[in-house]
């Protein structure tokens, strides 16, 4: 195993120290328990946003921390979840007296010690709403999910409830909207190769130099089937027929796009994937109002790419489109 | 190989295409000959700033095309310089009566046809002053150079004299800014394995899966030794050594840093890079004012990283934190 780590029980640890150290303006790293918050908190009564998971996704969720998105992330170890007791004291951090919203990707780990987080914050008082993601169209349950798993989408859910949160939408509201957002988006990936866990020192699964893993989750874990390495506007017209077939995504509609990298792809071979995916939209009468495209979304140094659309609907595009300033995303200030 | 492309031959016009249809708000992009323009163009005479060279550096140097940085850029084929034509076409375009600046990476190939178009633009009465970036520390000419290569390091001067630019600084205000960026910038990189061009089909170099490449250069060519795989803080302790010696960089001084990814890493490992960067600079009373930390100058899919130190002299910082709004840097606007 080739990375650029120390010991390996240190990763998580250490990556924040070195977050902290480039972005103390925007960002404030909290040790045992781990979580992150804004560096600058206005009191504005505002509801709060966390989300959190296991390492090993960044920049999702401490580089989307920051004004107009998240109000503090916790990081597990790597592709794991984080206990109870960083996400309440997140929450606390969190809570500007209006509530918070848990973000929380739809794995039966991250699922059950949020659950628990938000019991215990009733506990105190602090009242929690939750949404959880799931818009994998790839498989139903599977390695770490009972339904569908929580993938790229989420960065949808975090900017657009983001936004409402900071524009003074009450807990309720926020989390609808959110919930809506959820609702309206639908993703898939591929991967061309595994990634590595650093303490577990070898790629999570093994793949034939000329296999496509379809339908791959962010751990590394199992699609709904292995093809031969085929160009990339086949393998795009796969996923997209996938997603657009699910929700469905029908002529007329608006989206917003976002080809998201898992870590070790170039960008340029993002946009390759981009261009056919405007190609298909063209052909279907829908219209991407927003496309993003890099790495949100990551499986450590996976090679291997996400599609997501997010169906507009009310607000959304103005949401998307207000000011943000996170680490990883930044717009408008 | 597997990559997310079609025709090999046609991997720099699809991904242009799949940019464009990404990001029409911010870039536009011309075809035969290929090169990229801002979308929105003040006429304010404004200084031009262009950039160009081989692909498979993105997000440099497209990704930074846009308010605050440059006004075009120019796409070769991967890893190969572009011809004088499209040189000469983007100048032109960049030109809004003040000349323009030609940023151009130490490099046999870019040096020779940025000049050549620079002749011909002073045959139709366009000021061109260049710069050439030769901020690598590694080697003293090399397989493609006679001199230092160019790497990282050419983002600071993207940014700094694109915000001179912009603030209306003359074409040789602007030129000696841009030099003394470079003169006081120094990088050093490693890779821990190598990268495909995709019309070559393979690795461009071969790494035993327990060495590291010490001073590699973007276009995966030799650095200065070999030497077996070892912890992220020794790697980083000889990359931060080489460049300190090299201005040499001496207590008091404040600087700039860039940690950046060649493309393979996941951002995580180059926080831990960051954070032994930022102990070092501790240890030797150097100031790290601005820290920024991702992909910006790549090697297609490489795995590993480079550090760049920036001294910070003149009003270096106020320009490196003026508004900039490109595809793949923004702030403050």
């Amino acid at each position: 195993m080739k990375k650029l780590v120390n010991d390996v029980h240190n990763v998580v640890k250490e990556t924040l120290e070195g977050f902290e150290a480039a972005h103390a303006d925007v960002v404030t790293v909290h040790y045992d328990p781990d979580f992150i918050t804004r560096t600058v908190k206005k009191e504005t009564g505002k509801v709060g946003l966390i989300s959190g998971g296991g390492s090993g996704h960044e920049p999702l969720h401490g580089g989307f921390v920051g004004y107009g998105m998240l109000d503090a992330a916790v990081p597990g170890a790597v592709f794991t979840s984080p206990t109870p007791d960083p996400i309440v004291e997140a929450t606390k951090a969190a809570d500007h007296g209006a509530g918070v919203l848990h973000i929380v990707k739809n794995y039966t780990g991250d699922v059950l010690n949020f659950e628990t987080a938000a019991e215990l914050c009733d506990m105190e008082d602090i009242k929690v709403a939750t949404v959880i993601t799931n818009d994998d169209v790839a498989v139903e349950d599977s390695l770490y999910t009972a339904g569908r798993r929580g993938v790229a989408g989420t960065f949808f859910v975090e900017k657009i409830a983001g936004a409402a949160a900071e524009r003074g939408d009450d807990l309720e509201t926020v989390r609808a909207i959110a919930q809506k957002v959820n609702d309206n988006t639908r993703s898939m990936g591929l991967a061309l190769g595994a990634c590595t866990v650093p303490h577990a020192g070898k790629p999570s699964f093994e793949l034939d130099e000329t296999e496509v893993e379809m339908g791959i989750g962010i751990h590394g874990e199992p699609g709904y089937r292995r093809i031969p390495m085929a160009p990339a506007d086949v393998l795009t017209e796969e996923m997209y027929e996938k997603i657009k077939a699910d929700l469905p995504f029908a002529e007329g509609d608006e989206v917003i796009v976002l080809v998201n990298g898992m870590g070790g792809t170039p960008v340029s071979e993002l946009y390759i994937v981009n261009r056919k995916v405007h190609e298909l939209l063209k052909r279907d009468g829908i219209t991407p109002v927003r496309t993003l495209v890099g790495n949100y979304v990551t499986s450590l140094e996976m090679p291997g790419c996400s599609i997501s659309l997010l169906k507009v609907h009310d607000d959304v595009v103005e949401l998307f489109d207000a000011p943000v300033n996170t680490v990883a995303y930044r717009k408008g200030m």
